[in-house]
């Protein structure tokens, strides 16, 4: 079956509101094992309506409207749709008495207007709405489904996972059932990724591979559909373990697990502890580990060190190192790190220096570089710089990333019992 | 000139993303004076991409595509409109060489797939895309005109601005000038707002008005259309000083000045410095107050005090008060304003504690509870609990934005004379 999402209401238009609408229906139609083909956003006007049905007709099965049933007279979908299928609008008595239970509920009586959204067009179906006056309807004609669902999110929602949903599930002949999962690699960039990996990209259509690249990282999305939820698990199985084969090194989560979570699992899993030391990221680092519910069992605290008197009185930062390398250097960062181990007492300090921009950057150290350290008191201490591209939003984002990546290799270094001499 | 919008990406009909360009885009078209008739969002797909050309052909003069334009094999946008056009593509030496110095800029080599991203369609132009390795293009063919950009919103965004914007300005044969003044709210609601200016909503087409809520924060664009920009201006003025009168008190900035940027404005003014102390927002408020390019001339540092001893260590918290009133209070907020601002001898100190949840929640403090000190040796302390709502990462946004604005009101409260005893 081949959907199509048609959006009506000239605020999108006017990019007023993104259509989160469309968003969610093809999620939901997803997982529902129905493909998604087009979405389209029109304006609240007859004509235009008419001829993006006219298209939709041509090319799909089902086709889903949301938006403009409202009882203003700009709202036109249920008119134009009738209007588009030759067919007659007729009063639902039973809508009826839910849109004036509705204003009853508020204690107004109900505007004349409003009975509008009671009409349902021939042969339709009401789909009942208990959170607004418009219901929704669902009419089949011509060989094709037409679904008519109210605009506000806060109803659309609902009534696609309560009514919609259980619909399209009911049309389909062989249940399908759709599973998905997700990779998560960081340090490989997504063309390099799909070099590695452009057999498996061409040649797979079940479970199909998607990349996705977001600052500095990739997500790669395996999505299997079978008879079973075991059957569809077992699709995915012997492909993300080649996946694992070829990119296991850049690979720290599954599904929801970003990085900040994956960091603080192996940390709660060791029983360790972290603190950090920020100088360009400014409590970025921070802000992304404590963004994790539950953080404050592996996270001890940080200093955001924007001065240099600040790094040398609550980091203890050498006077002379600052002098000698200057601030945004291995040995600073190296400093920064062991300073915010020791003073909030945690087994690992991260500490981070850098030239976030647009301004203080110099030819030997442009706007960009990064130096990022790792300091654990038996481990010995791991440093690295980097020159991070993007503009200051951008290299404090990747350089808080790095550092979270860092620590989570340095986490897995020592659990595999390999070199801790790696730099 | 009638405008539509074509977004290409499987992940968009998969439900992944919302189709966030096509807001935006339309939005900036709105205000330049544009018209945009319809948004489609369509796969990586050769066929269905040829199809939905050919419909934009028939009923807009100008086509933007977004999207598609990546390294791998299923990134076509490029290639199809080329065929559709049937025009070929041809190497631009200066995008294969902004290209190129991208992988420089990592210290890695430029993978052969990535070529493809500096192929410009003859007759067509480069867009230069400095966030990233994909140019956009623009080409004009059959009396239409095609733009190509960028899918991912961050390159994405800026080129609207930077560069379609003011083409799509160029081609306008009379000029029609468009001025906007955003004025900027803390502390009023969306809706308390549109009671107290109904009449103004209601009866302003130019400029129009438009309120927009967001996180606590509430901003209100002023959209003036005249032959001249000072025509423009002209209009807004009247309307702005009116809306001054009624909204005073709660506006602290115009246009790009957020809440940030208002803060370290009056704190340079001034000559004064700030330093914070963070336990609930773990980095946040530094955060975004080093957001802000330049935001080291004001802001010394601060501490993310996630335990106990860190409060006591790092900020001189002391313990009986920890003990006594426990640390998300009154008590301990001010002493870890006073903390900050005295460990890194600053003249402000903003002190947060809270709970941002989902755990951690009691009776008597339950989850959005946050206390907010502010600092100064001489101006003596404020204090103030605030129960927030929303989930953990709206309590967090919320708390450091009252911060901020708490601060901003003590700079504005000592800098008028009046009272300093406010609580």
């Amino acid at each position: 079956m081949k959907a199509e999402i048609i959006a009506v209401g000239t605020e999108l238009l006017l990019g007023q509101i993104a259509n989160t609408n469309a968003r969610f229906l093809s999620e939901h139609l997803a997982l529902a094992g129905i493909g998604v083909y087009f979405h389209t956003a029109v304006g609240d006007n007859r004509e235009r309506l008419l001829s993006v049905l006219e298209i939709a007709r041509a090319r799909s099965d089902l086709i889903v409207l949301c938006g403009g049933l409202g009882p203003t007279e700009d709202d036109l979908t249920r008119e134009t749709l009738a209007e588009f299928l030759g067919l007659p609008l007729e009063l639902d008595p039973q809508a009826l008495e839910t849109v004036e239970s509705y204003f009853q509920g508020m204690g107004r009586e109900m505007p004349s207007n409003n009975r509008r959204q009671a009409m349902v067009i021939r042969g339709g179906r009401t789909i009942p709405n208990p959170r607004g006056t418009a219901p929704g309807q669902y009419v089949e004609s011509g060989g094709r489904r037409y679904v008519l669902l109210p605009g506000p999110p806060r109803e659309f929602e609902p009534l696609v996972v309560e009514s919609v949903i259980p619909l399209v599930r009911s049309w389909m002949g062989r249940e399908v059932t759709i599973r998905s999962r997700v990779l998560r690699l960081y340090g490989i960039g997504e063309s390099s990724l799909a070099e590695r990996i452009a057999d498996l990209l061409a040649g797979q259509d079940n479970p199909t591979l998607a990349p996705l690249a977001a600052e500095g990282e990739v997500t790669l999305r395996l999505t299997a559909r079978a008879a079973s939820e075991q059957e569809a698990l077992d699709r995915i199985a012997p492909v993300e373990a080649e996946l694992r084969r070829r990119l296991g090194k850049y690979l720290y989560g599954v599904d929801g697990e970003t990085l900040p979570v994956a960091v603080g699992r192996v940390l709660e899993e060791k029983g360790m502890t972290v603190a950090v030391a920020e100088s360009c990221t400014g409590g970025l680092l921070g802000e992304m580990i404590t963004d994790v519910p539950g953080s404050s069992r592996y996270f001890l605290g940080g200093v955001i060190s924007y001065s240099n008197s600040a790094k040398q009185h609550m980091l203890k930062v050498p006077g002379d190192a600052l002098e000698r390398a200057g601030a945004v250097s291995e040995e600073v960062a190296l400093f920064m790190a062991r300073g915010a181990a020791e003073q909030f007492a945690a087994d690992w300090g991260i500490g981070i220096t850098g030239i976030a921009g647009p301004g203080g950057g110099t030819k030997t150290k442009p706007v960009g570089l990064v130096y990022i350290g790792v300091y654990h008191s038996a481990l010995g201490p791991w440093v690295k710089g980097f020159q991070f591209r993007g503009d200051r939003r951008q290299i404090r984002i990747r350089a808080a990333k790095a550092a979270l990546y860092a620590l989570w290799r340095r986490l897995r270094v020592d659990g595999e019992g390999a070199s801790t001499a790696e730099r």
